[in-house]
């Protein structure tokens, strides 16, 4: 059964995720977006920063996770939920799981680099997951980036 | 058979991130060191900062590779050697990945957090990978940091 308050919660934190993958799409980066939310506030947003910033660690969770702990002054975020467009990959998961968040939620799933593929066990034993919110949007941003590049 | 000038080579560069080590572990942080090489030349020195930064990202792996980049002007770094005292954990080696580092050295393994339990295949196909370069003193530096916080 699904608890339609928390998935209309998800929905409206997904779309602010969607927001900053629409920014990263304006940049000429992968559009993919993360917010970070604590008690039902956004404590950081962030968007994939790789081309600007010529780095591969510059993925949109690795700066949420980053700022959410600045926001917080602390290196561990049990409480929070992360929202990001498209599953994480290894890196970010794995990051995840330093940061022991507490909650991850994904919008489109990435069979290719997706963290379950390569790196199933890396998040936190006691975070949860949900996959799959408000995923055709997520799915069609990267779709349509990827088509123009061609 | 070891080529023996290899090996000297590769000694003295881990002893340049040993000497990163051990200015984490006099900055009370957990002693690991990073240097990247690139045609002979070491082109980022980096340590572990999670505790000052309160930045679960900030492994020394993750901070050598966006230096490397930047010093290079370029994401990619086929044609470097990152030394590391330790074996590097999924979210180091997964960004080893996406950097498609061409060459990873490390000191001591971790068999709890290093990346061959959790994720073996996240580094580059092409990446060819050294361990156990002056391995005792890379786990003695770790043993005798966690030995003082008892």
């Amino acid at each position: 059964m699904v608890d339609e308050t928390q998935q209309r919660i998800d929905e409206a934190f997904m779309q602010k995720a969607i927001f900053e993958a629409q920014k990263a799409a304006e940049a000429g980066e992968v559009p993919i977006g993360a917010v970070v939310v604590c008690r039902g506030k956004i404590i950081s947003r962030a968007h994939n920063l790789t081309e600007t910033l010529h780095d591969v660690t510059a993925h949109a969770e690795m700066q949420a996770i980053t700022a959410a702990a600045d926001s917080l002054g602390g290196k561990y975020l049990p409480d929070c939920t992360l929202y990001v467009t498209v599953e994480p990959c290894s890196m970010c998961a794995a990051a995840l799981g330093w940061a022991q968040m507490g909650r991850i939620v994904y919008g489109t799933p990435d069979e290719k680099r997706g963290y379950r593929r390569y790196a199933p066990r890396v998040l936190h034993p006691k975070a949860t997951v949900t996959q799959g919110v408000l995923a055709e949007e997520c799915r069609q941003l990267m779709q349509q980036f990827f088509q123009q590049r061609r």
